[in-house]
């Protein structure tokens, strides 16, 4: 038996924030102190360094359950499975729905009853649950739906990757420019194809790392004590994630039994382009090789950080054929691999 | 190969709130209208019904992370466990850390990042999720540990549920009384000792259920439309409870392959005392008995519901033999069983 993939699907937002938007901005530095140089400067040194040009907002109406929604009714479409034969809805997220303007995150009942209520599915067996893993939620998602198919506990499930980080940014940190809104699911079941996972890696660093990502008061100064947004230790991260993700994905790709020449594809999350230009230049340099062209498909110019929503988004994106110079053939072995909140680390060996 | 529970902990908190001390709560009804009948008539009837007498909140300086991380250090403690050698850390929750007086959920990082960083655990192996399934999420993290067990994914797990419903409440809402804090662990692993996990179920009824557990606002008229509490449709909880939960422990003993006769005890979620009462009526009916006294230990007129928390500290009471006429001795066959918002319901027999 094998497991994988029969069909993807995502939800990529209407609202296109361009980063000329920021240009009103009051931005601070996390002491409230201001930046000693326009916004202007301060944008272009931001794109220089994330590559973003510009992100998604999901509309004012909508909330994440209901972008996760849409990506798993596309998912189910192109898998062409029958909902009612679903075992498990594996929904990754952080922060639940948060509706515009409000303060106040939503998480009852889980993501994975509101999909699959809107999905009308009537089995009670198709088991909803959802999994807090910061960024790299939607790739843990994946390892336990392999799990659950490995030990007999489930044939086929739907793993969503939604977020909706737009909510719970601090408009007056540069930060918030990074952030995006999104979903992306994919249907997993047991087959007698070849190919599927391969194998997997997972990691909690928390020893000194817990904190690098985390809930935060605003970078201005007068702002409420209580009214917490998204914080990041951007240069810890930066370090952390050229340190360990390289690693990782070397740890995975030889558990797989496949070679570095066999690698095909990476679907990176999308945190930062110049952090991933250099996570995967280390990581050929630890086989003495320099990466391939177009070996990394990248959204985040256009799309920014998804969170969960980067990966199954980024795959769903390659496999129809809607990205420049990205295919993907029967047989080609990838990785799916991210890094965020925990810090959490994870990767996928797959073969296509 | 068997998995069995190997330490137990539980923190049951300082305050003790009593019925009395609702007295003076200005109760109103889901449309905002008074009762016919004074509080001390309302107090009267909700201890009739739920067998409520008083309840735990945790400390005002105190999160459902630093419940959680007592809990599992008592469970740590009892199993012998180094630390370091632990798999997994899954917390079960749904609302995160919320500060006393915010409005808030915290959840970035986990509550398991939290707990892993509180033990300080250095192994990045040992990995930290979070798990949201309603009240029956502590069960549903032993079913993901036991699955990651028997597919050779990891060897020993801490599975933690904790929870602070004290911080989401409305005091508006009769309910609020209902609902209390707390968190309770176990160390499960795999172990070649006879019993240990003998067989799970897990089901989410959503088609008709998902809104029967909601996050709504203020029973009081002119509340914020944007402050919102948990909810709950208590009669239609109560039918479906009766309706499902019987069946459901009934095929999971029958799965087991051991007898009613077997079975000693039941730890069913706490969250009414008359309905787990008809529960257990209903369960034994179905084999033509009447339930044996004392086959369910019933913490919820001191504690409470105290959501994913009510099960693993029950359990820890009996086998700690901190409960008045409960005990527990090798090889009894007992059933964890519990319902919640999702709807969901799930089960694990279990040889002691």
């Amino acid at each position: 038996m094998n497991i994988k993939i029969t069909g993807t699907g995502s939800y990529i937002p209407n609202v296109i924030t361009k980063n000329a938007d920021f240009h009103q901005h009051e931005f601070y530095n996390t002491d409230g102190s201001t930046f000693p140089h326009d916004n202007e400067t301060t944008i272009k040194k931001f794109k220089a360094i994330t590559g973003i040009k510009e992100r998604r907002y999901l509309d004012e109406d909508l909330t994440t359950s209901q972008m996760a929604i849409i990506a798993a009714q596309k998912a189910i479409k192109a898998s062409g499975t029958d909902p009612e034969t679903l075992d498990y809805i594996i929904v990754a997220h952080n922060y639940g729905d948060v509706k515009f303007q409000s303060m106040q995150s939503d998480t009852v009942p889980s993501m994975a009853t509101r999909v699959k209520y809107e999905l009308q599915i009537k089995n009670p067996s198709c088991v909803g649950y959802d999994v807090l893993f910061g960024c790299p939620g939607w790739i843990e998602g994946m390892i336990q739906a392999q799990a659950f198919i490995r030990c007999g506990m489930a044939k086929k499930c739907l793993v969503i990757g939604a977020e909706a980080l737009s909510r719970v940014v601090d408009k007056h940190d540069r930060d918030a420019m990074i952030f995006s809104d999104g979903a992306g699911a994919v249907v997993v079941e047991a087959t007698e194809e070849t190919g599927g996972i391969l194998c997997h890696s997972s990691a909690t660093h928390s020893y000194e790392e817990a904190n690098y990502i985390y809930f935060g008061k605003s970078n201005k100064a007068e702002s409420p004590e209580d009214e917490r947004y998204i914080k990041m230790n951007g240069r810890k991260i930066y370090e952390f994630a050229l340190k360990h993700v390289p690693n990782a994905m070397k740890s995975c790709l030889e558990k797989s039994g496949k070679s570095i020449d066999d690698l095909k594809k990476i679907f990176i999350h999308q945190a930062n382009a110049k952090m991933d230009d250099a996570i995967i230049e280390r990581f050929y340099k630890l086989y003495g090789k320099k990466a391939p062209e177009n070996v990394t498909p990248m959204t985040i110019q256009e799309l920014g950080n998804s969170s969960v929503a980067t990966v199954p988004t980024l795959f769903d994106l390659v496999v129809k054929g809607e990205m420049k110079d990205q295919k993907l053939e029967k047989g080609d072995v990838v990785i799916f691999a991210s890094v965020g909140a925990g810090m959490n680390i994870n990767a996928i060996v797959y073969e296509y």
